[in-house]
């Protein structure tokens, strides 16, 4: 036998505490089963040195839709419903709403009649409770809300609405050296405030629909004013072109959950080497929500159907996750 | 006397190992004076466990103008060699280019008659050169273009013109806990080719100015096609705007050298805490080039104002730097 040398030694005790790290399984929450098979699997292809799949790790990107994918969004997004508190919370200042479309039906609780007024109606809510503030002004009143709003059917924070097995899925890949990103339809400024505390995202990873901010120089103090214009859409095919904004590399892995991931996946999967892209199918109706190509919220239907296709991982909540949200009984 | 805990004899252990690393000066090319002092007292001020001042690490985040202030910018911006040499590149597939200006009077070498027509003439140039091909086409013609292309002056290959005491404080910065990002007025996508390669910083802490892009299949593969559309100029006022659009946090640090900084060290500067703001002030008419108020590129003159009223740091080239670039002889 040959002896080994220094660099074998410290190689081998290299990989001895890291697999002690993980010798506790690393997604508890997982079912075994082919999902979380694919992501073991995926990891330590691209992790072990050797490998012929090895990636270094500043290309270890990996990216998450948050609706649907990392948090739920049923009835509604949860960005809606944000929506709904500050048009009732600003209402006081705008006597004009009480007669006033979209705001007179939506302050009488008719969300419906509310958004009979199509895209138009839906923009001037948008606008009214998103643009005309600073961006530290903004960032204090998101962080006021998500402080204490009770999500309408569980009465439990938004944030404890988030995914458990989805939370070890961050922890394990930033363990394993990936860089998580968040790339949403939903604000960038409406999940900067609690990404970090909540995902250990922080702000200069997440990715999002934004509007226009301006400069301006108030009383002497520098501000960035949020204006009523739309900016960007991190949508559909928005995602990848935000992606390459933000982080000017493909990723190595993406993660989401709706027709609105599907060009992400893509973008993600025509990349040289291993890929890896997951999709989150909801099918538990009784833990959380069953709904796929019919709903209004987070439609999977062409997207469900290029998974299957190019045999990229689903994972079936009701089967693959032990548990959906931490507060559940065990 | 008390017998020190365990605990104690680790920080102190850590704290003997990290001042051992820099035992030597951490920036070897700078002259003892007013400026070096004033960055060495800044850091030790934040990153110093107990020190009234300290900020964790995800906070120490440092913004670094490009050019002027990373790498040289004299005759004109590099930037604007490349699209020169790119005119002269493309010229063959353009024959209507010998008649239709701005490309005729450029390609008979007249760079004034091209630029005569003013704004419109130089919208037309940049986006013959830096629009029409995908993402991954344009990568790899900056790569290949910032290779081979040597500084008129010089001779020199452009990522040779870099400041030697920037990159010293760019590693300084980074193993003291800063995340560094660049925020240039140059394009997003010139930049990233080459920045983690010769400044340590990926990709993904690049900011700069940009063009649209959309996602599109050609032959069943995905692609991100540059569009003939401003999408962003990261210059002036822009820069806060792209800091926070990009990082949604203000900089704890911010090092810039003209005029189009200014709005960048007034943001930076308006934050809570410790704040550092320096301007590296072109002095240095032998080793590189001394140009301030009247200049057409780099133009520093408000800014030299409020930088000198403001008590921000002022680099002066010529006294506070014991070398400009890499390649001059001790």
């Amino acid at each position: 036998m040959k002896r080994p040398n220094i660099g074998t030694l410290v190689v081998l005790a290299g990989l001895s505490v890291a697999s002690a790290a993980y010798a506790a399984d690393p997604l508890p929450s997982w079912n075994d089963g082919a999902a979380k098979k694919s992501i073991l699997q995926f990891v330590a292809q691209v992790t072990q040195k050797g490998s012929p799949e090895f990636v270094p790790p500043a290309e270890r990107i990996a990216v998450f839709d948050n609706d649907g994918t990392l948090w739920a969004e049923q009835p509604v997004y949860f960005q809606f419903m944000f929506m709904l508190d500050r048009v009732k919370a600003l209402a006081p200042q705008h006597s004009e709403w009480k007669t006033e479309e979209p705001f007179a039906s939506l302050l009488k609780g008719d969300v419906k009649a509310a958004l009979a007024g199509g895209e138009r109606a839906f923009g001037q809510l948008l606008m009214a409770t998103h643009a005309g503030t600073t961006t530290e002004e903004f960032e204090k009143i998101v962080s006021d809300w998500i402080a204490t709003a009770k999500h309408p059917k569980t009465g439990r924070l938004y944030t404890e609405m988030v995914y458990q097995p989805m939370l070890e899925l961050l922890s394990y890949l930033r363990a394993s050296g990936f860089k998580t990103f968040i790339v949403s339809g939903g604000g960038i400024e409406f999940m900067r405030p609690w990404s970090e505390r909540v995902y250990g995202v922080p702000p200069e990873q997440v990715i999002g629909s934004s509007i226009k901010t301006r400069f301006e120089m108030r009383d002497g103090k520098p501000v960035l004013v949020r204006l009523p214009e739309l900016d960007f859409v991190d949508d559909g095919a928005g995602k990848p072109v935000g992606i390459q904004m933000h982080i000017g590399r493909r990723p190595l892995a993406a993660f989401g959950n709706s027709d609105g991931d599907l060009q992400m996946f893509q973008w993600t999967a025509a990349g040289p080497g291993t890929r890896f892209c997951l999709c989150v199918h909801h099918t538990d109706a009784e833990r959380e929500w069953a709904y796929d190509r019919a709903s209004g919220v987070g439609r999977l239907d062409k997207g469900l159907d290029e998974v299957k296709t190019r045999g990229w991982t689903v994972v079936d909540m009701r089967t693959d996750w032990k548990r959906v949200f931490a507060f559940e009984k065990p």
